[in-house]
């Protein structure tokens, strides 16, 4: 069916080896791109994981934890279908060593597989802490029973057993993977305690009064925030199973559960063996080939392309690994050569939960008043003064903080206001001038807003060509147009588009497009 | 031309003689509604002011201080008119004692006038703080050349030398007269310092934010504001004028005026001479009239009817003449007897000055997420839990604290958003219930509100019924029949219906109406 494609051939004549080492996520978007040239034969594609699944959406391990979804409905490539399609699935399979001189990938079954490029998208795994009872050696990451991550498959069993159970957890980090991991496993029935450092939820990615009124709002939906809390040992059972959470205070949170949620690094213990530059991240150039080597390139979240760690979201993998597809479709298959790989703008955080969204971004330090005070020692040709204003509801779990310099977001705080985010987010990426009475932003969740209706000073900032799912890099468009021709589920639009497929924070937009094109279409 | 109205004669068959002590913009209602009676011979009425002119809108003294007014405009009475209307009116003339069994106020002149009835209406006086350099004794109340208060025109024209000369200004007092002088001085020229206790202005009739922000927009507004000062007394020069407010801190605040506005107290040595109840105002019943003793009345500012000191607010003073005019009338004149009078609610301070509009009341100390956090300590049976919203945006001067319990305000905080304050305040007057969401409250003041435009949640409070006047108790109706009956000026409706004839703090709203009328009428 698909003609052949024009082809670079190796010297040795045959097709050009792409070994693809793990397969989460991002290695299954790249897998995806090369899939034409697989089948038609121009390129060898082989990918290793060493999870017993072909790729899934890992940012679903907690719903899946808390028995919302199924593995079923998370998979992102299906291994039978791509060895139809000419490609080597290994799964189940380590990739022990990289030997670049020989170009091999030694597999821990013994196997090695022979390349011409190979791509490392071994992603990341969970920080164990430094804990009394833990081993913090990465690479030997067997936990105590009664403490899990939350990373797999095998993590997810082990929360939907405590869930089960309606057990106690302890949840350690107050991430957002941690605190959506508290809220949905709260609202299923387990007791859950957030312990944090610090004195808030989220540290420094939201500010002092917003962080607080966050931890208000988890209070009142029945979990135990901690914070402040800096924890030293675990308390195990005479069976050496988690029994209490021990505290520099000398108190102990006690649970049936202890799910680590302190961060993520990358797997990078194949680049270092291959002698690779790592810190923390596999450094890569502009061009994602790893630094002074060849035929090494790495993507995702083990990929560092920047100064800047790693930021573990879905949505800056998924553009490497297209990126990366169309370099090697113009380097090996004469395609046209992509555009530079766009730096990644500032990211916003999302916290998504039923009941609780969170949205913040950027500089949320000031406060109103600090803000205005610095405006008089702010001195000529410096910086535009900062502009800080805020909306404190706590009863109605609503925080919203917008801190600007002439009129442009610097960072933002928008809780329980699911709008109010929206908007602050598209105006935060898209650098636009916000209203000059910024309480007109408040007014996107008020009673009588409606989606679309114009708001005087706020620019139709939501219009077709605006990215309605970021991890994707799917326009509000696309979507409308993937309904318009019929698509009238989540799924059947994530199938046609791919929006939704990575935080699935914006399954709700979909929902709404949905619902007002059925809507229109009966009116 | 006036018919003879009835009459019960005091026993010797004479018309009972009415003399009322003081002769301000109380005495002057009292006075005003006496006059059918009085010009009819069926009263005596005799009043005695002790400055030079007849009554005056004392609310204006700091206007008429920087030249926004003249004294012309300010008259709430007329000595000749009220002469030729058979009120014997005695100007520049003190009351220095009262003879009660004699039943004889001896004037400071000499002159002794009977009565039947004793109506002291005697007013306040500013406070003199005890500093070195002052004599605190309110019985003589001679400042040093440079120190003023601010209360009658001799102040007044203390204080339009030094904004005219565009001097220097120490403004002693962190209250709303202090503050709105302070403001009209610096607009008009004056370089303004305003020294005041704590932490902020207004002291415990705002919250600490709301206080910040406050101190914040005059500081940008070109006044300076030293908060936490405790003066200890003054410097002066050769001469004995003021040179300098000195603070317990060793520091000092130059000026060439210093002004007073540390409160004021009800004047009440004629009536503690007479061995009558004090502490502070004079002791009155329910019938305003003195406490153990007979023929003696009090009203206004040096008027103690409750256990709490007087408001020193205008409305309040000016019901209680009406009130007691009616009882008079009921007593002496067999007119129907008047409905008891209605207990004070709570007030609402309001400041206004061109750009700073400020309404604060009741309980605002509280912070969200304390009342949030104290929601679970409030056990069954208690008070409904107080819920806080706050909209903090200082860069334009906004500030807005609504307290709630069972969504009824228990305090609020409106700095810079007039429409948002005047909605607050009726709707605390009322006891009306917010909108759930209560940033409904914010887009009074927003680009596109309209007045008497719908807005979800809010109930048209500003109905017709509503007070429009609070310290005339003048509706929104009574004025918009003025306007609709011809009165085109704020001037002439004040003349037909005492509108704005108060604190003049409802003239915007008296300006609007009109403007709302004459552009109806254009169209």
């Amino acid at each position: 069916m698909t003609s052949p494609l024009p082809q670079r051939a190796e010297p040795s004549g045959r097709p050009p080896r792409i070994v693809v080492v793990g397969f989460g996520p991002v290695a299954a978007r790249f897998v995806d791109e090369m899939l034409p040239a697989a089948t038609a034969g121009a390129v060898e594609v082989t990918v290793v994981g060493d999870e017993e699944h072909a790729a899934y959406n890992r940012v679903l391990v907690a719903d899946l934890g808390v028995g919302r979804t199924h593995l079923g409905l998370m998979g992102l490539a299906d291994a039978d279908q791509l060895a139809a399609e000419n490609v080597r699935v290994l799964v189940g399979t380590r990739a022990v060593r990289l030997d670049r001189s020989r170009r091999l990938v030694h597999l821990a079954s013994g196997e090695t597989i022979p390349y011409d490029r190979v791509v490392l998208a071994t992603g990341a795994r969970a920080v164990v802490p430094n804990l009394t009872g833990l081993n913090p050696d990465p690479l030997h990451p067997v936990l105590p029973p009664g403490v899990t991550a939350l990373r797999d498959t095998h993590d997810a069993a082990r929360l939907a057993a405590a869930v089960e159970a309606r057990g106690r957890i302890v949840v350690l980090g107050g991430g957002v993977l941690g605190l959506e991991a508290a809220l949905a496993a709260s609202e299923e029935g387990a007791t859950v305690t957030v312990v944090h450092h610090g004195d808030r939820p989220l540290g420094r990615s939201i500010d002092g009064l917003g962080g607080a009124t966050l931890a208000a709002v988890l209070r009142r939906r029945g979990i135990r925030v901690a914070g402040n809390a800096r924890s030293t040992g675990l308390e195990t059972g005479p069976d050496g199973s988690f029994r209490a959470l021990l505290l520099e205070d000398g108190s102990a949170v006690d649970g049936d559960l202890l799910l680590l949620a302190c961060g993520a690094r990358p797997r990078t213990e194949l680049a270092e063996g291959a002698g690779l530059a790592v810190g923390p991240g596999v450094l890569v150039d502009a061009g994602l080939g790893a630094l002074h080597t060849e035929h090494v390139f790495a993507i995702g979240d083990c990929a560092q392309p920047g100064e800047t760690a790693p930021s573990g979201l879905i949505g800056p993998g998924w553009r490497q690994a297209e990126w990366l597809a169309a370099r090697f479709g113009h380097e090996l298959l004469c395609a046209p050569a992509p555009a530079p790989l766009a730096a990644e703008g500032p990211s916003v955080i999302l916290l998504k939960a039923r009941g609780v969204n969170l949205a913040t971004a950027g500089d949320v330090t000031a406060d109103p008043l600090d803000a205005f005070a610095l405006d008089h020692a702010v001195g000529e040709g410096g910086p535009a003064p900062l502009s800080v204003s805020v909306w404190s509801d706590p009863e109605h779990g609503a925080y919203v903080k917008m801190a600007t310099r002439s009129g442009v977001l610097a960072g933002f705080v928008a809780l329980g206001m699911p709008r109010a985010a929206a908007e602050l987010t598209l105006l935060y990426e898209s650098g636009a001038e916000l209203p000059a009475d910024r309480s007109v932003i408040l007014r996107l969740d008020g009673p009588e807003a409606t989606v679309g209706a114009g708001l005087p000073g706020i620019a139709a900032a939501a219009g077709p060509e605006s990215t309605l799912c970021r991890c994707a890099g799917v326009s509000r468009g696309t979507v409308e147009q993937a309904v318009a021709g019929g698509c009238a589920t989540t799924e059947e639009v994530s199938g046609a588009t791919r929006a939704g497929t990575g935080c699935g924070g914006c399954r709700d937009d979909v929902r709404e497009l949905i619902e007002r094109h059925f809507a229109a279409v009966a009116a």
